[in-house]
């Protein structure tokens, strides 16, 4: 078995003062995980020569493998490139493929190719180029000491275009390494500490090859079995047998085998039952629909949403009584069933779900902020039950959205 | 002057394998600018001995402080507690205030307290514990050899509540430091090689402790001045000044003077001019009302959307006419104009905007994938665009929502 450990190292200023989020190395690492590659570090350091160049000694020393993003950019603060061609002893030429493809798109496009475009084709002669279909800036492989080097631009999906097209094919047939295999479990009802509690005899006999990991996220609790250490085929059937036992274990609290979001748990079972779903929002403002419309073909059973903000359209579009609203207030049980019921005879749909809520910091006209109703049903019955989110306004959407979006499964496969 | 350098240390398998995206770094390097440490590197390591030991020497080589997040959970996943006791000579004791502080957590969800939550409280006597009011597991404080280590819990929300409440206080005081101070304006409209041009005489004349920074982030570009090296006072002046020769320079493409989100951008717009918005969103499933809503005080102008998914909701909620999708495609100027018609009259705001395309990968009907039009309107007059997005269906649904805010937005302030 081949064991081939990798560092990414990512490269900007916007990382370090917290102006944006590294969604590089996330992606990057998943992708390395399916080819065998293990990442060992991720190290983000500024647009600086000398952090840039300790950065890649100190992973060269760690790493077989070391993958860059950023600082490839047309722009002066961009220094990425001039220091790579330093530090592997080459110097820029003019790549003539690119110089023709940066023509083609900017042609595409209908604007004029710079002087500051084309400068984009001058690679370093000791890199081979790695075709960049959805941008200016080629990625750069470089090999020295024996370690490769992968340099690759910080925009997302020209780093994941490379990645796919070049990096990754070639990757694969120079290594030909052992995957990590994971399998993630998915639990929604108990926290981490009562779900350990429960395992305490599973986690025990545990092979020393497979590790068990416990990571809450919203309202679920996920459990990863990760397996290293031996041929592909017995790694897949071990983690098989490991997760049946898990489920055994964890009863009603079981909600999915695999690491999907909670949209595509309710798409897999919307499409088995050939049903329809429609939501009237208000307190989540659309994020419901927005999360359900995420997954692909998700216009087979979603129809639509009335987002129902204000309490005029909740009356005028929903048909929620305005004396529902007076005497129960506007977060409340018997509004949120009213509004179910308004968003199945609207949107003429088997199911559907509302939330009503205050996700903000603040308390308003005697409701405790944080506190939130979420109701779904069909023609025949409803069911509802109220929440109390203690975070942010973000965080408190997300964890509606989310409860509502499980509340709806639950009651399409029937288990409320 | 005093320059305090930070690194951040995340741990966690997780993040290795790409399962979870971290946005504890960026929250953290944010807050630390704030008071004046200046953040050099980021590193993240998995949950095993060696490799967090070595980061942990390694960090403290470079920097005055060191902050690490993770592996502080009650499962027997998260080794950092023991391994940090050891690293700073300590034994584990029970923290009695924490005890005192679990015990209250759970009596307020009327849920048992078991042993494995009390664990929580057995801290190193080496450190000085910060209060995590949201969670069990406490923040560490520790020194060593003139530098200061912090361990805060993983999850983003406890980690945040720890900072704010204990750490960042605390670091304020200890090191009165001086702030970076950074300045950002958003651009939208032109690439950043055309802005790049157009400022090459504005960087030319830029002095040495102010920095210019382009990152391009979805339509927008966006120029950073950071400006370091003297009083907070003087810098603040420097910026500004930096900041009016570019507004001269970039004419119709600025957008915003600071770093916010479009919706923010719209709200200020609304609440200024006293007007009420309605969205009618197809191809976005609700992502525009989503985002519009994660600005407090939206509902003084936001009324509400219908997500029209399918045609007959189109049809049926929002009044577009069948023989208007038979005669041009569902994915037409003609829709979206009716749509923002409809959105007008069902939601009776001041201004629309309606979105309808295919984000999705395939073509349909004779639509070529990545396809949007956006209309936005009054009573009085409506604009429509066509876009063609080129990305995976999550990045083109938020281009698609962020453009249409945006628009709608020009229309909102007479620029369209």
């Amino acid at each position: 078995m081949i064991m081939v450990k990798a560092s990414i190292i990512t490269i900007g200023d916007e990382l370090l003062i917290g102006q944006t989020i590294d969604t590089n190395s996330a992606w990057i690492a998943v992708r390395l995980n399916a080819i065998g590659i293990e990442v060992l570090r991720r190290v983000a350091v500024g647009d600086e020569k000398t952090a840039i160049i300790t950065a890649l000694d100190e992973e060269a020393a760690k790493a077989d493998l070391i993958i860059m993003t950023g600082g490839l950019g047309p722009t002066s603060d961009d220094i990425t490139k001039p220091l790579l061609c330093a530090y592997f002893d080459g110097k820029l030429v003019l790549h003539q493929d690119t110089v023709e493809h940066i023509k083609n798109l900017f042609s595409k496009m209908n604007r004029p190719v710079t002087e500051r475009n084309l400068r984009q084709a001058e690679l370093p002669d000791t890199c081979s180029p790695l075709f960049n279909r959805l941008g200016t800036a080629p990625g750069m492989w470089f090999e020295k000491n024996g370690k490769i080097f992968i340099a690759l631009p910080g925009v997302p999906q020209e780093m994941a275009a490379i990645m796919e097209d070049a990096a990754l094919p070639k990757l694969d047939a120079l290594f030909k390494a052992t995957p990590v295999l994971h399998c993630t479990t998915i639990t929604a009802g108990e926290g981490e500490s009562f779900i350990a509690d429960k395992l305490v005899d599973f986690e025990a006999l545990l092979p020393q090859h497979i590790k068990l990991a416990y990571l809450p996220d919203a309202s679920f609790v996920k459990l990863r079995l990760s397996a290293t250490g031996r041929e592909k085929n017995a790694l897949q059937h071990d983690l098989q047998i490991f997760q049946e036992r898990l489920v055994a274990v964890l009863g009603k609290i079981l909600v999915a085998l695999d690491d999907i979001p909670v949209e595509k748990i309710l798409a897999e079972s919307l499409k088995e039952k050939n049903k329809t779903v429609g939501t009237a929002e208000s307190c989540t403002g659309g994020l419901i629909g927005h999360l359900i419309t995420q997954v692909a073909g998700a216009s087979n059973y979603y129809l639509g949403s009335v987002v129902s903000y204000s309490n005029e359209v909740k009356e005028n579009v929903l048909g929620v009584n305005a004396a529902t609203i007076a005497k129960h207030g506007v977060v409340s049980e018997a509004v949120a069933v009213e509004m179910v019921k308004g968003a199945l005879t609207v949107l003429k749909t088997d199911f559907a779900v509302a939330t009503t809520g205050l996700v903000g910091t603040e308390d308003a006209e005697g409701v405790k902020h944080g506190t939130v109703w979420i109701a779904a049903g069909t023609n025949e019955r409803t069911v509802a039950q109220s929440f109390y989110f203690r975070y942010n306004r973000e965080k408190n959407k997300e964890l509606a959205a989310r409860n509502a979006i499980l509340m709806l499964w639950k009651l399409v496969t029937g288990r409320v």
